[in-house]
């Protein structure tokens, strides 16, 4: 194929995810090298140029390669610094000044190159800049690749509550490159797959299957697995937000199987200190639990969630916190609904369901329990 | 009928606009004392109550009878100072302080009770508080009710620029009552009636005509006539969002009939000298003036513009600027596309059209005319 001559060469083959979203639809290409593949910037540069916003770890690994795939006459670079805590107005503020004194305008195209924080924040300004501008997306991290580059959520934080600020903004497209997983820590690389063993428990069994026999090439970062792991996730998250774009139905809240828990996990040991993906991970197997406690799963079921993350080299059990403080965390995080709780629960390996039903024993029980 | 019985007795019709936006839509109430109709509230609160926005100068007459007729178990009151300074983030955070403290969650709705930099400001609250909640709009102010109440345009200024950043988010319903007029400046009144005035020469001969026999009325704050003014702009304003929501064809610059020349006069005056309004009738002369210029009105044609500015209150001559000021003013306005300025003329009475093939000959020569 004449296209894959541009490519670098390598073993991983190139794939597209199609997000079906009417007018806001969009494809994401996933491969191995991908980042440098021009043909795939060029149908979302027009007249109005380009804007890169990255932040001062990734600039120098992947600025320059980025700016010469666009090709495009004009191109702003905006580099703020690395970390969570950029993800306020004053930095986006920052991004609003070095747009406008680039004279980008509606039609400048907002390039999003880096992780999570980088597609939320430039996502958000991309959202809101002169009432929004085309922006594409290039993530470098694996939960990026598998989770921000699906729903068009974007968001700052404010000094009241994470991701209290933000737009529901989709991309044009986005180009997911899996060499960029080759400098992530590893840390970060397994609170990625975290994500994609999310995706699989909860709606699909074969993807479980697939993850059981193929874990130890993901994490020797073996490119033709994670371009298939990146590319089942971004699908099993697309057909969700299909149908809810704007999660305002239930549909989109079974994506957060693992998060009630996970959330609390993290508010309780201070952000940061779990990564987001280890927190999910723990909370993972506490709903797997609760989810045995309530006769959906056998003791056997529970088994394979904890094999599994154990296998990607993430914890399964949660911190060092009394169930009770857990407990009252839970009651806090915005996702309890009109005062209940509610929990992302499995009836089978790969089918999620959301309850909010669960007594607050069971819960208790089933954090317990993940201890042991 | 019976739905009439709620309202104060009102010589003047009840009448509603519906705006055709898809799964957007919806609908705008026009009526002398809707502000108290508890019935055009109650379809739009849900259990997560409200929110009213409001400044210190509107609070005092209006706060007490929205938050009766919104009947909501919880509305918080969020009351900012009054003036176009105030579309600034540091006001916008201050709103979302309030969202936060009062616990106001994704069902809130948010009320911009106020004139069009409430509804501006509210709106993008609105529209980016938790990625995006209800707002309704309740205008007092003939401007916002004619021009802001429709077209879900919604904006903060930056320090480098006007409107600079916002969202387009439509209203869940708007709730235009003339009564609140009673109470506006007769400067402001006048300024609103600029952009009826605008609505009728760009898209409509038989409002034109409506209008010349209808001033009068209208300067007098006829209840009655005010209602078909606001609603008729409305109308045609609508019927041109629903071909262009976004603004990204050219069928919505034709709403900026005599805005090209507007905005350079506001530039040139320092902003506040001459209302929006003002500018924009100056402006209207202009271009009409460039009309004939370029063989498309006659002359007595552009005098009936003149007239009906006059009979309005409004100015129908430029400041004491020299026209090669407001030539170098329009050159930096953002509407100038790729380098070119574009202009808005009358191909006849109630038909303009875009132009971006005028010469700066003309332009100038049209300033000196509408000077005489």
């Amino acid at each position: 194929m004449l296209e894959r001559s541009h490519l670098p060469v390598t073993q991983a083959p190139r794939e597209r995810v199609d997000i079906a979203l009417g007018e806001r639809s969009y494809c994401i290409h996933i491969g191995a090298g991908l980042m440098a593949a021009a043909e795939l910037y060029a149908p979302h540069v027009g007249g109005g140029g380009a804007a890169i916003v990255t932040n001062d770890v990734v600039a120098p690994l992947y600025l320059a390669k980025v700016k010469k795939a666009l090709g495009a006459a004009r191109v702003a670079e905006i580099v703020i610094p690395d970390g969570e805590q950029t993800k306020t107005w004053q930095i986006l503020n920052r991004v609003f000044d070095a747009l406008l004194k680039a004279r980008c305008g509606r039609d400048t195209l907002v390039v999003a190159l880096g992780g999570g924080v980088i597609g939320d924040l430039a996502g958000f300004a991309a959202a809101v800049y002169q009432r929004g501008v085309p922006f594409l997306q290039v993530p470098t991290t694996l939960l990026a690749q598998v989770d921000s580059s699906v729903g068009g959520k974007t968001a700052i934080n404010h000094a009241l509550g994470k991701n209290m600020i933000g737009a529901f903004h989709q991309p044009q497209a986005v180009i997911s490159d899996v060499a960029t997983l080759d400098t992530l820590p590893d840390r970060e690389l397994r609170s990625g797959l975290a994500e994609v063993i999310k995706h699989a428990f909860a709606l699909d069994t074969a993807f479980v299957e697939w993850l059981e026999s193929s874990m130890e090439k993901l994490v020797q970062r073996d490119p033709a697995a994670l371009v298939h792991a990146v590319r089942r996730s971004c699908e099993l998250k697309a057909r969700i937000v299909a149908a809810d774009e704007r999660e305002t139905g239930e549909q989109r809240a079974l994506l957060n199987f693992g998060h009630t828990f996970g959330h609390a996990i993290e508010a309780g040991t201070g952000y940061g200190a779990w990564l987001h993906g280890e927190a999910v991970a723990a909370g993972m197997v506490m709903a797997a639990e609760l989810s045995q406690l309530i006769g959906h799963l056998k003791k056997t079921e529970v088994g394979r969630v904890r094999e599994l993350l154990k296998r990607a080299g993430l914890p399964v059990t949660g911190p060092a916190l009394a169930p009770e403080r857990l407990m009252e965390l839970m009651a806090l995080d915005k996702k309890a609904a009109k005062g209940r709780m509610r929990f992302v629960v499995l009836e089978a390996i790969g089918r999620a369901a959301l309850r909010s039903d669960i007594d607050a024993t069971a819960a208790r029980a089933a954090i317990v329990a993940a201890v042991q």
